[in-house]
């Protein structure tokens, strides 16, 4: 009859101090509930129930895309509350999956493998072993290790306090038992609400099979309810990620200095080294290198470029063999051919560099096309905004532009054409000549510097 | 009869390797000795005498300035005999409390308990529980688990070895017990010195009574004695520092990677990249968010505002949605209005920018004021100095300076003036007019390019 | 007879996904097989033999200047194998030390230690004591504490599954007692190898006498066979290297980020802010402060010389006092004499600055002579390259060169010059006068800004 997922996700966070819902907090640059939608998506659901609430706008807005049953849960009136919100579009025979917004980390294999497990249980929880199980509820099993039930901090026994098997919140349970169990709920309690574990005492009163299985860590079902949670969070998806790519071959130089917060995809032998922020869509090719302290976001870089540190790239399309920084600035629609170069304090936007050209230093080259092998000296900037429009300059094969130079846009400078340094360009340079625009030099003899108004101070 | 509290700040530090006394050596910026000065405030005492003597004139060059009792030990002759030091300054009926220079981490809150649990006891040690307690002295216990004295490590019995609560050398004492016990110190041991660990032997031998209170954790009670303790102690400050923020709300995309050395205070929603370096006092409005690998010197930051990666910022002020960097730096004096730009490769100082007026790229510009809505292109420079003084440079609302221009101060840019790129702008530049300095542009047809003149190497 | 040591460098590594055999993938920028020659050498053996096959040739090229007897395994049929390629050159009365190619943070001190344990016994064995030992080869003693045998882990009792004393592999043997054993080798297994540890066996079963000497830590035991495990003993030896450092002195903000990969000598009292990478051999002097996120290569820099943050440094020598930074790059063949400063956005390369010289803000100074007090303003550039060759450009004393000159060279400014803003220069600029190009500044009345093309879009 298929599997129901029923994601809770509609609480506040107030702990988080923050005008955003608590699962829209963004791990790895993803908000939290959207890790656990994903996770939810690798078991091949019927549905996916998702219980929105607090910040229900916001939530729309940044996640309404997702292929989910979005439920509005009007009055968070506790988690029973909340999965009764999503039982009724539930048909029975079906297996219902409760998760939470809050608990992103968790993984797929633990979920299917509850799933599995649970077969045709009626109950089966996800459970966890703890070193210190205070203030968590203990699972109470029989002699033949077959859980009998739950026991609330609060109504332990000395014996008990040592159970260390924990409940986690996670159940997958037979959607008509969910159902009856979800209508007998009260909300006799100090909190007045109405609690989705209270239905296993049911379960376990009614007899029916209850299944445990434990997750694989602790840190999977570990909620997040304030920033220091998120952050806790952020170092175990990080280093997850960073394991995955490692044992796929890629170098890291600190695994515990790599922020990935998108995909990446990287060749043999590359190598990443420390502080790197990646972020979007990233592919590396073969033999690539990234130094320190880089930042690259949806990028593609060929195979053997070399970045070198502090270098940051956004929205560039780079080839092979490229050197690249350090301190460059490759921003939006910059496509560079092979063996192209890109030096210190340099940035580009909007352009197309051919194979083998270089812009070596403090230059600003925007809104170009630029053919192979032209040599951009240092200081060269396009002046490509009028104040109102952005224009294009035009630069040819084998051009070398002298350093200093303002091409004032819309520009051509023809191929093999030569610019003096210094220079500002407004027109066409032709083809294969030297081109120019430059005062004569001159001396003042006799001329004295100006002295210190006030030697005093500075 | 109040509470006076000692501080023993006279030791070297052989250890350190450094010219600078060990009480000196900086944590988070400030000396070791500040830490606890610091902590010892908050306990809001008669009297804070502080014991120096290694490095006497820096100490007093350093910290002079403190709200202290200086105490010149002229020999160091061991804590006991460096605490006679001051016990003359304290009355009788007081208690007194001593701390050490070198242990800087120790909490407000567990001095305070000491202090409390004390009472009118004769003496109060803080004792730290250690799972490996070997070379410590070790605290001994009646059957009604009473402090009845101290072992140390050479005298301890099989049994008593296993005792893991040790000696931190804290204590609180009533002075009138101190200055007995410290009178009767003999220095009859290997190194010649008079111990304070010896009041507490003869504390027990007096059968007065002796209260133990427990330090929350060993780190704070840890002593520095080298560089390597010290680069631990930093690191726990900064774990401490940035789970106090983060528990305000701040988020911190990696606290291991999060350096605060001085204070922050960040609006709600504003997140910190990694990396960041953090120094004197900076105050981040709301929704502020700061890039990796950035650094932030006594500067105010105004809501919205977003600073880009690898972006220096000192005692500057800036508005609220300003956008800034990647790799700017903005220097002392830099005064941004609201919705200001300052992009890459850019340098101000003593500036004060208008609302919505941008500096994108390649620039510097200092000693100026710039009106609103103001385009400042690419390489443009404020050529201040003459050799010998600084200039300033005015440039009106909506003006718009072509690139590379260099702008010979003091000049002014009236408002709403044009600047050709290019140009050397020494007088006035009219307002809404066009003002340019720029050679005509001429081609030399049959100009051949300079040969290699060695073509074997480069 | 002396020691002859037994290097295995012979596997491929294939879970490293690379197209380097493992033992040539990099340690602190050092092959593997590298720092086991290191530690090798340090007990000054008779001779080192490194049995090699996957790769040779990557091999030969990356490490073939080693003054070691290189022996070419064709075809890996095992570790006994392996050593029994090298032991023909072994003299009879000879101790012979086998070490791993791939496990290289082995420290000369344990192994010093083993060799002196083994003394005339037949075999010595390195065993290491783990928390969980399953899937190792279990040390078996007797009563009197003398090792008997091994027990490999699928021949384990129940009670020998609770040894956690393991064979690391590392053996020191009698030539003559190995030379007999490898002989009677197998490969009569799943694998189809022969296996060094099965002399072992082979040792107890001759009743000869078997030592075992514990490793001071599991981790210099431990090989390397993926990119995860690289990254694990990258850190170890960071750590390893930062602690050697600040136990000599050096303040380090952050030993968990500090990458040294080469060879690191610093002066009293310098501190190196966060992370740093050094790289080659590089010298700070004393008072020495290296900014955060800094990269420095083969350089010298003098006392109390300041490195502020962003700074890349490479193959320069730098003199006391100086400033630099941030966002400094200075190229290789820098030289820059005693206070002199460089500031943000410069890039130097093979510069002479004299003393007290400065270039602060956005240059290019390369191929250059500069004196003592020369001012070089800001937006700089030496035009050292035709398209074809490079030229020298040459600066005397106390010149002072105005904002965005370009210096054509060859070309000279002699001493005291005065260069005005903006101006090309491509002849000698005279001494003590003031030398300019610069168009008449000229302003366009009537003229209308351009208008928005296309307001609807940007």
């Amino acid at each position: 009859m298929g599997l129901h997922i029923v994601v809770l996700a509609a609480g506040k966070g107030k702990r988080m101090h923050s005008a955003l819902p608590k699962v829209l907090q963004p791990l790895g640059d993803r908000p939290l509930l959207k890790h656990v939608v994903e996770a939810a998506q690798t078991l091949d659901p019927e549905c996916i129930h998702v219980v929105y609430g607090h910040g229900a706008e916001q939530v729309q807005s940044a996640l309404g895309y997702l292929d989910v049953n979005w439920v509005f849960q009007e009055q968070q009136l506790g988690t029973g509350h909340a999965v009764n919100q999503a039982i009724d579009a539930v048909p029975d025979g079906a297996q219902v999956l409760v998760l939470y917004g809050d608990v992103p980390l968790i993984r797929a294999g633990t979920l299917s493998h509850l799933v599995d497990a649970a077969g045709d249980a009626a109950l089966a929880l996800l459970t966890v072993v703890l070193d210190d199980p205070s203030g968590y509820g203990r699972i109470k099993r029989d002699d033949d290790n077959r859980v009998v039930g739950i026991v609330e901090e609060k109504d332990t026994s000395a014996d008990e306090r040592y159970i260390r098997e924990v409940n986690t919140g996670l159940i997958c349970a037979q959607a008509s038992h969910l159902r009856d169990w979800l209508s007998r709920l009260t909300n006799e309690n100090t909190q007045g609400e109405y609690y989705l574990t209270d239905c296993i005492a049911m379960a376990s009163g009614d007899g029916v099979n209850i299944i445990a299985g434990q997750a694989g860590s602790v840190e999977e079902t570990q909620g997040i309810n304030d920033k220091r949670d998120l952050a806790v969070a952020e170092r175990l998806l990080q280093r997850r990620q960073a394991e995955a790519l490692m044992a796929q071959g890629l170098t890291l130089r600190d695994p515990e200095r790599f922020d990935l917060r998108g995909a990446l995809r990287a060749g043999r032998d590359t190598i990443i080294d420390v502080n790197a922020v990646i972020e979007g869509e990233v592919v590396l090719g073969e033999g690539v290198s990234i130094g320190p302290h880089c930042v690259l976001r949806n990028c593609t870089i060929g195979d053997h470029t070399q970045v070198l540190s502090h270098t940051v790239i956004e929205h560039a399309v780079i080839g092979s063999r490229c050197q690249i920084g350090p301190f460059a600035r490759l921003r939006p629609d910059t496509e560079l051919g092979d063996r192209a170069k890109i030096g210190n304090f340099v940035e580009t936007k909007k352009i197309k560099l051919g194979k083998g050209s270089k812009i070596n230093h403090l230059s600003y080259v925007g809104d170009a096309r630029v053919g192979d092998n032209v040599n951009i000296g240092a200081g060269v900037i396009t002046c490509n905004y009028d104040g109102a429009n952005k224009h294009v300059t035009t630069i040819g094969d084998d051009a070398f532009i002298g350093s200093d130079c303002q091409l004032v846009a819309p520009v051509s400078v023809e191929r093999g054409a030569t610019i003096g340094a210094g220079s500002t360009i407004t027109k066409t340079a032709p083809a294969d000549s030297l081109t120019l625009s430059r005062p004569k030099q001159f001396t003042v003899e006799g001329w004295k510097r100006p002295r210190k108004d006030n030697p005093g101070h500075d």
